[in-house]
């Protein structure tokens, strides 16, 4: 196992109704001027917006609003909440959704105190010192954003997704947390969800670190939860239980607390997101596409880990042909996929003639030489890997 | 699963040579002036308590200190404590050892600025509103406290043990864990830091709250990692990994990690706290004795977790008999627990002729006419556990 810090300050709070703490988070965090950011249609439509603003309003906190965020957000709308922000001079965010809404809100949050651009923070040429507070109230479990000091933007120049790491600035000081919002997630956000939060998972759990029981296990019992929970939302998408095992599966696949002290890999993720950002599909329709056929390369070149994923996950019987054991792994792996209704090649995900020359091109410029860990893989690599998705 | 929070701000600097950054961590939250406490023997023979002062003394950090802290923690030095912090005007607790040390300091926090006496929190007459600031340098693995705000002293008045729960105040700012600090610690020890992480599991596995796949299949999981892991170091004691990995599954054993929005049990760490508070027995031993007595009456009267306990974590194959498969997870859990040397009954622990009537009379005293949750117990039902712990 390796040397790690795990830091996780974020107070999640979970449950039923727990939204209508939202101002009492808030102040709890002295909050007194808000910017709420959403994306649109469901928050709006569903009148959960409505509510949270009469929850402040009764409690008297003061708000702005910035609507409209869409998924694989860009830059346009940072940009907008940075003027909102500073102008109306906020001292908190409250991104309302998933995903894009909240890495917008920290990309809003590390550049209203910033003298530069918020791109310095993302290209890596600074790194955030401090960032307006902000807590979220999360309704897509998903991109684990509600834990992390992470956010992913597109910029809009060139089409780059860029990530930024900053787990100490950023990580939300609150996130309530209700299943019941999700209830009418459609089916296709939800298996993009659950995609995703897998993914989050297995990018850690593909590691060459020795001696990791504890994190494998926590890796494996999740997702095997996860496969469980995901068969009963399909069929029952009101289903209170499952929706929360998922709910907080989204959370631990990416706070840190699956995969402790071990080399991570996001290879799948930095592959994906070139997809995404030039085909702007959703990231976990994407990764549903990717991951398998990153698994099938490895079961014929690392295949070590992918057996005991393929063994312990998806109750593949234990042999001496670890190869064997991979393949029928990624096979069941790709079932449940196709069985949530998640695309597995790049002609389900709609791309009939993918430049996979392109794709592999600006994921290299973007990434360097070498992508991921478990394997670092090179422009023939990673072109394989594109092209067993577009078989 | 239940509404929850999952709070756990506390920062764990976890692997090798971390001992090193205590310093730097305590400058990081703020403390200038410092009561180190200890327990004596190992930590002064190993020389980590001199490390530490010398690692103090290089950055400039006033210390005091104070040592002798023993198993199941008494009074006496937490006043002395108390009296010690206020006339040396200290900031900042540092414990260095394990659960008791951790346990003691915690009082001390909270008793320091408190005017009154600082058993009104242990017996909840009041509740502690602020602290002194404290982080943690662990060496031994097992209460799991160094990320928790809970706290357990004996009264000598009358043996009695009280627990204290305040998550946020008494949370450890930072923990620093270094698995080669546990390098030595005796297999006795060992063995007991193991059934004591292992019960701070089972006591939210074993819950009645429906849909809660997450928290079992995290809890299943660390508990087989736990065997394994327990199984390495038992035949080597140096060996890192097993070390680390036994280090980690202390801590979320008890943060909250594990059993999220379960309704937790606890009948066995109460009837245990009986048991080490008149024969000041090691409390992980007195587990090892109580919990298989406990699940050997649960198999009897409330079976299914318990079936469920065993096939999933003691690879009892499935059967329509739940009893029978229940009492298999029994013997294989007492199986191992005799593997690692532990004592499975009262004789085995040193007590040829407990006194069961005190026991279950101060138990019920202390603690209500029902125990537990998983089945509330009257005090002919833990009679009857006490019982089955005594053939």
């Amino acid at each position: 196992m390796n040397n790690f810090i795990f830091y996780s300050p974020t107070e999640f709070v979970f449950g039923k109704d727990t939204e209508k703490r939202t101002a009492e988070m808030i102040a709890k965090y002295h909050g007194t001027k808000v910017l709420i950011v959403y994306g649109g249609g469901s928050v709006v439509r569903s009148g959960l917006l409505d509510k949270i603003k009469r929850i402040l309003d009764g409690a008297h906190i003061a708000h702005v609003e910035l609507g409209g965020i869409q998924p694989n957000p860009t830059d346009p709308k940072v940009y907008e909440g940075i003027g909102l922000g500073r102008r109306e001079q906020i001292d908190f965010l409250l991104p309302v959704g998933g995903g894009s809404v909240i890495d917008t809100a920290k990309a809003i949050a590390c550049g209203i105190p910033y003298e530069g651009d918020f791109w310095d923070f993302y290209s890596g040429k600074a790194t955030p010192q401090k960032a307006v507070r902000l807590g979220v109230v999360l309704t897509i479990p998903a991109a684990g954003s509600e834990g992390s000091g992470n956010s992913v933007i597109t910029k809009t120049d060139g089409l780059r997704k860029l990530s930024l790491r900053t787990p100490e600035v950023l990580r939300p000081a609150f996130a309530i947390m209700n299943p019941e919002l999700t209830f009418t997630l459609p089916a296709w956000q939800t298996a993009c969800g659950v995609t995703d939060m897998m993914a989050h998972i297995m990018e850690r759990y593909f590691t060459n670190t020795e001696e990791v029981e504890v994190p494998d296990r926590m890796c494996e019992g999740t997702l095997k939860a996860i496969i469980a929970e995901a068969r009963k939302v399909m069929r029952h998408p009101h289903d209170y239980g499952a929706r929360a095992n998922l709910m907080w599966a989204g959370t631990i696949a990416h706070n840190g607390t699956c995969g402790v002290g071990c080399e991570e890999d996001w290879a799948s993720h930095f592959m994906e997101h070139e997809i995404s950002a030039v085909y702007n599909v959703t990231h976990g329709a994407g990764l549903a596409v990717i991951f398998p056929a990153w698994l099938t390369y490895m079961a014929g070149h690392h295949a070590k880990k992918a057996a005991q994923f393929a063994c312990r996950v998806w109750d593949v019987p234990e042999s001496d042909d670890k190869k064997a054991m991979a393949l029928e792994g990624v096979e069941r792996m790709k079932a449940f996929f196709r069985e949530i209704g998640m695309p597995t090649s790049f002609r389900e995900l709609g791309i009939e003639h993918p430049d996979i020359g392109l794709l592999v091109k600006k994921l290299h410029e973007n990434k360097g030489e070498r992508v991921g860990n478990y394997l670092p893989l090179d422009s023939r690599a990673t072109r394989e890997i594109y092209e067993i998705a577009n078989r």
